[in-house]
């Protein structure tokens, strides 16, 4: 099937592959250089900027239909997304932004009351963290284009996607005290001031520069390595690296990082 | 209606009032005098013990809904709901543990695979934390009996339910750290160990004496009274009570209270 003839049989007979009244919605932050940005995509139907996102299918539960839809829609694969919160309010509803002449103009299908996508829908909220140089976002079927946004300055979005971005980062920063991070975002080892500034990026906060990191040292986190960052003679600030084993654990079990 | 005519009706025609595959279910922390407890129902068409819960109306939001079903299977009004996750695997359907025949036998209605409550659902967890007195609890037309149950000997529930009070309990926990809980819970004045001794319970975890209470206060989220507890000649801790204003707005925007 081309592209179009993709877009009908989704419109029409999507019923069979998808739930019809569940969709994902992610959040995917990227992280490089000390900025904080997100990840859009311009839907050919849409023209407004929207988070990569799509309906959940019969066979799948909700993690692997995030893990799917972000792949699909940005190319970027393996991404650890973490679920945060669940938008369901009755006047919502993933068509509501399309313009049904566009839409018949475009595909020659005409989306109805009675159409599968006509129902109320809830969408599901994942984010997931990236570096930027790791992401290879390529644009799928249903979009034209995908760039990366400072978290200040986003674009009017479609639906209730900003909101959906605003209540993300409001959950990531709280699982950031919980829950480690840093794991594909900092290099295999790093200095404690590049950790903090890191932290400092994702938190929005400014931390302090010994008790922050002493704290990831004393829970076990992170532990030094044999080797020192040669700035000059007198500065030679020690490498550290995660303890995977801490690392994992506190992922699965949760700690207290402040 | 009565009572069986109501089940006859929700079970041939539930679908023109509400969603089909969006329930809410609704883990209630009940604490009283150092304990924990959570708040169970058994479903007349159920054997096992479950969590309140219900489908969502088509003209209510989520929020909506978990406060409705809350009131209507337990009595319990005006409770401040927190949702925490979306349950969603492709094979879990809220009428899994209702035996057809049964259900036959006592309605005469026959849920097949085209009804409406037949298709896969996603329900979507909430939880509360009341003071059991303040509670009192009544069944509803689909429940025989409500009961209260230590957190740590709960029976096995129906469907997903005992992994949902799990995670109920993981992420109350973690949302302790960052929003304020007490008001309605604790005396309108306590001392500053009574306070800690309703964190350790809620926490699970032992709390450092002093630099636990002094945190409140340094963010102002309690404050002393002029009164004190008289308990000996030696020994009179000072009342403490919250301060309203930090308190709201810790609750809107979150706080770090470790």
């Amino acid at each position: 099937m081309n592209g179009l003839q993709e877009i009908r049989h989704f419109l029409e007979k999507g019923y069979r592959e998808y739930r019809a009244n569940v969709s994902v919605d992610c959040t995917i932050f990227g992280y490089h250089e000390g900025k904080l940005q997100v990840l859009l995509l311009k839907n050919k139907l849409l023209s407004q900027w929207s988070l990569p996102g799509g309906y959940v299918k019969h066979t799948e539960n909700l993690d692997e239909a995030a893990a799917r839809v972000t792949a699909e829609r940005t190319g970027i694969e393996n991404l650890f997304l973490k679920q945060f919160k669940v938008f369901g309010d009755p006047d919502r509803n993933r068509m509501d932004g399309f313009d049904p002449e566009m839409l018949y103009e475009m595909t020659g299908v005409r989306v109805t009351e009675d159409s599968w996508l006509a129902g109320q829908a809830v969408t599901i909220g994942f984010y997931a963290i990236t570096d930027i140089v790791h992401a290879q976002p390529k644009a799928d079927i249903f979009s034209s284009e995908s760039q990366w946004f400072s978290i200040d300055e986003l674009p009017r979005m479609a639906f209730d996607h900003n909101e959906i971005v605003r209540e993300a980062l409001f959950n990531m920063r709280i699982h950031l005290y919980h829950f480690p991070i840093g794991k594909n975002l900092l290099p295999q080892k790093f200095t404690l001031k590049e950790i903090r500034l890191f932290y400092e990026v994702m938190s929005g906060k400014t931390l302090n520069a010994s008790n922050f990191p002493n704290k990831l040292i004393s829970i076990g986190l992170i532990k030094k390595t044999d080797e020192k960052l040669k700035i000059g003679a007198h500065r030679s600030p020690t490498f550290y690296t995660f303890n995977d084993e801490v690392y994992e654990k506190a992922l699965e079990e949760g700690v207290v990082l402040v």
